[in-house]
């Protein structure tokens, strides 16, 4: 059974060696964190290196959630962080692991679900992925050498989890009676203006649609969105459709 | 030659494994800290499989430090740290990382020279070693699973480090080349919405018509929208206009 404490659910991105996932693993119990979720990892799973690597912290594995997509892995969630090395050009909000997990601990104490996120060894988080994040985790390395490994980068923010969970700041947000959206709410968004902006030829020329298509959702994905003001942003656009439709 | 910032010294107590020594020099390069101090190495100095793992690093090894003793690796030193996992039963100052490197700094900055001690991998520092040390540094880690490895401990002292070193901001947020949106542009796409949504009959019914307004107003002004994000949703509106003007 996992423990009871409220926590980030740590997201491992398509991991590729077993051992990898099986030293997060151990990574992350060091410091009291024991909530995975795997997205499609490379070698299948359940995976005999990560059990092997995981030695006292193989239950982690056990509970680990496995999905395909990383959008499945955080739809339950209101807060996604994705941890990374290199300079994304995007325009969120970018903290040291410090901030990263006290803020998770403030959100998480408010009733909120955050996920972190940690792309593969290799290559790290691709554009779409980081494209679902509400902000950057960046650890403030020796800018000539940055060769921290995926269970370092777990260990170090776990570490900053355990580190303030001491230090629990409650803090209200006025949320005038709502609640935040979900993932899943704000996807559903991105997709609904995604796809009607498509019928209306609004990516063009097609060479940059892709880019355009992913400012788009990264927009979305950066506000700091109600559930009233994503029903809201829905009707606006459904309401263009009808005026269109009614064609008066 | 070693970087001139004023560091602490990172004494090695008989490592076992070359490749432990090598990922210990990478955890500490990672966070800028290169002085590095071998005190009887198991496999003898140099070690092929230390320079091996320590890719990116090897000039660490290079300027290593070799010595016979504890004792006379910290001998310089007017200020010794212990890192141990064990409760020793020591009548010493027990500090978490964190309040380590923070004594480090202010210490070092007086001119003082520091040494933290890391002992072998297996059975950790012996009771004459830490007899040496000023004070102790503890890992607080989970109680029931304490695994943290030689380069691990390595990793989070070094982290900590550096956390002090650098003024760490408290929020960036990369503009990508970008700029906030000012209040007048933001006011702007708020009418720009507000008349379409009116033209396209979204204020209904009437009595609510108001509220729907102001609510509208008040998603776009809590939003952090940059400029970029405004000429967006400018974008997006235009089109769906198009769209309906072409009637196709």
């Amino acid at each position: 059974m996992p423990t009871e404490t409220p926590q980030p659910a740590f997201v491992l991105v398509n991991p590729q060696m077993g051992e990898n996932i099986g030293a997060a693993a151990r990574a992350m119990w060091n410091f009291g964190l024991d909530r995975i979720r795997l997205v499609a990892p490379r070698d299948g799973w359940p995976n005999q290196s990560a059990v092997a690597m995981a030695t006292g912290a193989g239950r982690l594995l056990d509970e680990a959630q496995v999905m395909q997509t990383t959008a499945e892995a955080v739809a339950d969630c209101t807060f996604v962080m994705a941890t990374t090395a290199r300079n994304r050009d995007l325009t969120k909000p970018i903290y040291a692991p410090e901030q990263a997990m006290k803020i998770a601990h403030e959100r998480i104490a408010k009733g909120e679900k955050v996920a972190i996120l940690f792309g593969p060894e290799r290559a790290g988080l691709e554009n779409p992925d980081i494209a679902l994040a509400n902000a950057i985790i960046s650890v403030p390395v020796n800018p000539k050498f940055a060769s921290l490994n995926l269970a370092q980068c777990v260990l170090l923010t776990a570490y900053e989890w355990q580190r303030h969970a001491v230090e629990i700041t409650q803090e209200t947000v006025e949320l005038a009676g709502g609640q935040w959206a979900t993932q899943t709410e704000v996807q559903k968004l991105s997709d609904h203006y995604e796809e009607r902006m498509e019928t209306a030829g609004f990516f063009f020329p097609e060479h940059k649609a892709d880019s355009m298509k992913l400012n788009l959702r990264n927009l979305w994905s950066r506000m700091p969105l109600t559930q009233a003001d994503v029903r809201m942003l829905h009707g606006v656009m459904r309401q263009m459709v009808r005026w269109k439709e009614r064609g008066d």
